[in-house]
């Protein structure tokens, strides 16, 4: 429905699905999805993210706008990856709705009509005023001190890997001599990919998205450790110890 | 498969899925999920819809054109939305399917074909002759009379919504004194959206596609009632009494 | 992200799913969707797959011209349905990756700029050398003798149809006086459709892409037969016993 009501406002808009498997009104796992998808986008998309459990209640309808890139949902932290540095704001401007916007669907009655005007070449401040407070989730960062990052697993994917929200940034000044804790396991070292370890052992590596994930060679590793999302990870350095 | 036929002779044709989840053989699922997607694209869009367990036998390939929109599929109930008004043609022109099309996928060697031709600007009856006599589902439509509406659930959403077969403007002329029967639960009253019932609590509204749904506020209605596709939900004024 | 990053390369690209329901790591599902999709599509269409449990290993990255559609993946036997006939080349011309391509995502960092700079008109000898020794999986092709074809279960559809990689132009000598063993149960004949025989009883074809499949009519073969993928079916023929 969506896309019907995008190409009737663009009809030339490229709609590119990211996804359709997030778990129902899982703001989390749809904030991570979209945020490490949507950065390999060109310049100029607009994404659309429509995990909106409080649709028709207060929580705002947003339009941001990052160096490069527009996004358009709901005010529930569904952007929390990419609100730092971003101009934000609050889409109030009715005239840009569908007729009739119902109040249980604003992805096809409100953040679609956006992001095709968008797409059609409508100018971002058209939608309503800046705000400065919109929702961040908790869980975008890990907690760093010299002596150890505390993060927890922020995303689960399709083939079992635990990503974390611990970035390899964070860890590089420690090499790979780093002992990582969850639950009550602990792997030793990092490994640069899943062939370096035994089939079915498992390893810590930094992901395709520069964050820590554990993983286990051939299998899944969230069976294997029996750990779920917003589990706490622990990373300390060895050298020296 | 269907979509590498279509691009073959329609190369700009613009192909948008709306589902690839309906479950097997349910022409139910599929009639209102396409309804209710569709309706929302622009003039001239050609739908394409393949859930045939008849294939290959004597069910018809049809070919449907309403006002603005054309439908083409097997003739088994998937387009009872809107057949109302609507042109149906029994597709016979074999010279405009693949060459050689198997007994068991029609959906690629005819529905493709003949989609991606009325694309590409072929008129709607070249597909053969018109026929009046299309199959209607059953279920499209509830029973009103001056003291009750009875009808039934035919379509239950990823979140475990359940959407009748009730239409609001049907229940308009008693506003929002009713009560509303499933199984042994009674739920009085209408409501606006999920928020305005507690968390958990159940509630009936007016859904985005201008149906009576009934819902629990960031739970499963499915689930907290029990309740399957085509079991019945009665609705009564309360007005009065 | 492997959309975006065609996109970035290649903004005129036609993108079209195959599929995004592979098992984890299930290369013979990928290789027989990919296959039998695949040849559906235009000349010079540019296939791209990602079933890569050997990722970031010794494992080669290759890309294949058949005669007129092009192939890009890792070379584990995902393009083995493919590889008669065709030119190979390892893709070692690093200056066409992402820049600093993950060890992990191949896909993303490889595999799509490759492919959208085909797109784009790279000559494919660019990505590298020639090969003539390409992973090919054991399971494409039966054994045929005079006396019997013996073969086996390659796919499992969304219905349950068994799916065989006993080819229909195996068979046709023999016309549809076959019987046909799998497990403890024998069929007997071919039948032109699932609504031939009875509802919920079982039968064997010829399916849409010419191969021998075995179905139960409204139901499921696989559930009827217990049967699994790789699991063996025997065909001979039944003339002059």
């Amino acid at each position: 429905a969506m896309k019907g009501v995008t190409l009737g406002i663009a009809p030339d808009a490229r709609l590119i699905d990211i996804s359709h498997q997030i778990p129902p009104q899982d703001v989390l796992a749809a904030a991570f999805v979209l945020r490490h998808a949507a950065r390999e986008f060109p310049p100029g998309t607009v994404h659309l993210g429509v995990v909106d459990p409080g649709v028709g209640t207060a929580r705002r309808p947003i339009a941001v706008a990052t160096d490069d890139h527009f996004w358009i949902g709901p005010d529930n932290g569904l952007f929390s990856f990419v609100l730092n540095d971003a101009r934000v704001y609050h889409i109030t401007n009715k005239a840009l709705y569908s007729p009739r916007p119902s109040h249980t669907f604003h992805g096809r009655d409100i953040f679609a009509p956006i992001a095709a005007h968008l797409c059609a070449g409508l100018d971002l401040a058209a939608v309503g005023p800046p705000i400065h407070d919109p929702v961040i989730l908790p869980e975008i960062a890990a907690q760093k001190s010299a002596e150890r990052i505390t993060g927890q697993i922020i995303h689960i994917d399709h083939f079992g890997n635990l990503v974390t929200n611990i970035a390899a940034a964070d860890i590089e000044p420690w090499g790979t001599a780093v002992s990582i804790r969850l639950g009550n396991y602990v792997l030793t070292g990092l490994s640069r990919t899943y062939g370096d370890v035994a089939k079915d052992a498992a390893l810590a590596l930094i992901g395709s998205i520069d964050l820590l994930e554990i993983s286990v060679n051939g299998g899944s590793a969230a069976q294997r450790f029996g750990i779920d999302r917003r589990d706490p990870i622990v990373v300390e350095p060895t050298t020296g110890r």
